[in-house]
């Protein structure tokens, strides 16, 4: 057996795939990312490295990466579009972090809970400022109105889905609608941007943006549901924050809409006491995901996700088959069945 | 007495003066300001509208439109960079006012003591993406380059700060670094956009570069001396705020420094008790003012910011004389002389 057909046996995630494939672009990106997170400001860097180097899976520079190879695109401006989008996410992380008064991300504690929420606040805006200057040193102009378009949807998304906590009413439309915005929109304008320096043609931009845009979807599905820890792997996060905070995800949507038509007052009052009042006594947790179970939510949360992760994948059609297409497609796969 | 000749005898601040030349543009400004804060999530225009709103003195985007005009732009972008210079004002204010746990700016309750943490974080970013938004549509890859950089610049005059607080051995020139980052920048970077607007020549670019960065350090200086209130004038904030967090600004450096040198061990330890220690009772701020007076603080602030603005007027030297001229001139002078 040779080394090339052992190391086809050895089972590998799509990711792990992926990330082969995109070897030498991230190492790439991971330089320019160290090397723009620096600043003659101490707690910057120290802050900024706690969260950036806390082994996050790069998903979305990663999807800068493989569709500019899949546009080919041969320039090198793809590595700091990469570390762009990876300041935008790691911004929005610092403050949402603040937003939710969450104590864990990544398996590590957050920085709100280290340094305190300002240095927080203050460095995701020194992100957030780095990211627009590599933007400008690619000197393309249409990555950087689709970076800022997404960056203005981006915080609608997370303003929307504060104003909407506690509505136990919400609509899964509603939900779709938060999550199209706070969390794929990046995903979306991370993939649409190399089309954009490849010059590709409006066929393919629109196909990598809606690439990105169900991708996203499909994956905060399934974070969503990894809340509730209702599978065998976790994100290295708290499991239950988003119930402690009463926010309102797909799962309780399902469960709180099946006890409506199914009539089952319990279930209902439930759901209103704990959301609605946001009256959580220490079982309550426990109680919530013995409803979530009783009506198969986070099963559906895995549906409507895989629809998402297929609409992504089928997306992809205007480009040739090539290993950078069967990534992007084992990535779709992958990101709904991480769970497993 | 003609209504001309009657108007002249009217005596008007510099501000004024310029408010009144610039009052076509500032119209159109506004009215970008009012459309772009806009979005179907209802909570964004409210707080946007309670700040942006609030009467704030538009002082930067004022520097823009005259500058462009000393520079003899013809076009339309400056209005959209200096509503992009006000964006980022506002986004730092809302940011600023969690950082410091502020409850009062411009005489009204700031919208974190309103709506919570949470969305003054959020609506700090939206307007952030906006700015950046409103920057593409001018095509300016300069502004942007400039603006972009401004912002990294500010977050890290933030940060800096932030670090040095009740680090009572803090010296003038960290001080003036932190406000020539946290305030100057933005001054510098609102006058200099509109150099690259017209294609004015290096020479005047630097000039106005250097205008706003000595105007935003004479500004910086007279608003941290009002918040021991020792002129007769206020801003509409709390006074002795910066007191209260053991934040370090020019008049509590100078006394300090004088306490050192005259050996006058009972100030001190006053100040090493209520910044290091951050050991303050209630009379401690009227204390404060007392040792201020006593070294006349507040008059070494007032003299430092006077050599700031002359350094500002003297950069204005590349261009000719003229009702812009003579406003930016006024306005330096405005800026130092307010607290009378």
């Amino acid at each position: 057996m040779t080394a090339i057909e052992k190391q086809d046996t050895i089972s590998t995630s799509p990711i792990d795939h992926l990330l082969s494939l995109a070897n030498e672009d991230m190492r790439a990106v991971d330089a320019i990312i160290i090397k723009r997170m620096q600043s003659s400001v101490g707690m910057i860097p120290d802050l900024a490295e706690h969260l950036v180097g806390a082994g996050g899976k790069r998903l979305r520079p990663l999807l800068t990466i493989a569709s500019a190879h899949l546009c080919e695109y041969e320039g090198k401006a793809h590595h700091k579009l990469a570390a762009s989008v990876e300041f935008i996410h790691s911004a929005t992380l610092l403050h949402d972090d603040v937003v939710d008064i969450s104590d864990k991300r990544r398996g590590k504690k957050t920085a709100n809970l280290i340094w305190g929420n300002a240095p927080s606040i203050l460095v995701g805006d020194f992100l957030f400022a780095r990211a627009f200057n590599l933007m400008v040193e690619t000197v393309s102009m249409g990555a950087l109105e689709i970076l800022s378009t997404a960056s203005s949807v981006i915080a609608e998304g997370e303003v929307q889905q504060l104003a909407a906590l506690r509505d136990v009413e919400m609509s899964v439309k509603t939900y779709l609608e938060i999550i199209g915005a706070k969390t794929a929109a990046l995903f979306a304008a991370a993939a649409e941007v190399s089309a954009i320096l490849a010059k590709s043609s409006p066929k393919k931009r629109k196909a990598l943006q809606t690439y990105g845009q169900e991708l996203g979807i499909a994956f905060q599905l399934i974070d969503d549901a990894l809340d509730y820890g209702g599978f065998e792997m976790s994100l290295g996060k708290s499991i239950g924050d988003d119930f402690h905070e009463g926010k309102m995800t797909f799962p309780v949507i399902h469960a709180y809409k099946t006890a409506i038509e199914t009539r089952d007052e319990i279930a209902v009052d439930f759901w209103r006491r704990v959301i609605t009042d946001h009256d959580q006594r220490d079982v309550d947790l426990q109680n919530a995901i013995t409803l979530l179970q009783k009506t198969d939510a986070l099963e559906a949360s895995l549906t409507a996700a895989r629809t998402h992760a297929q609409r992504a994948i089928k997306a992809l059609h205007p480009f040739k088959t090539g290993p950078w297409k069967t990534a992007l497609v084992d990535l779709a796969t992958f990101v709904v069945d991480r769970v497993h």
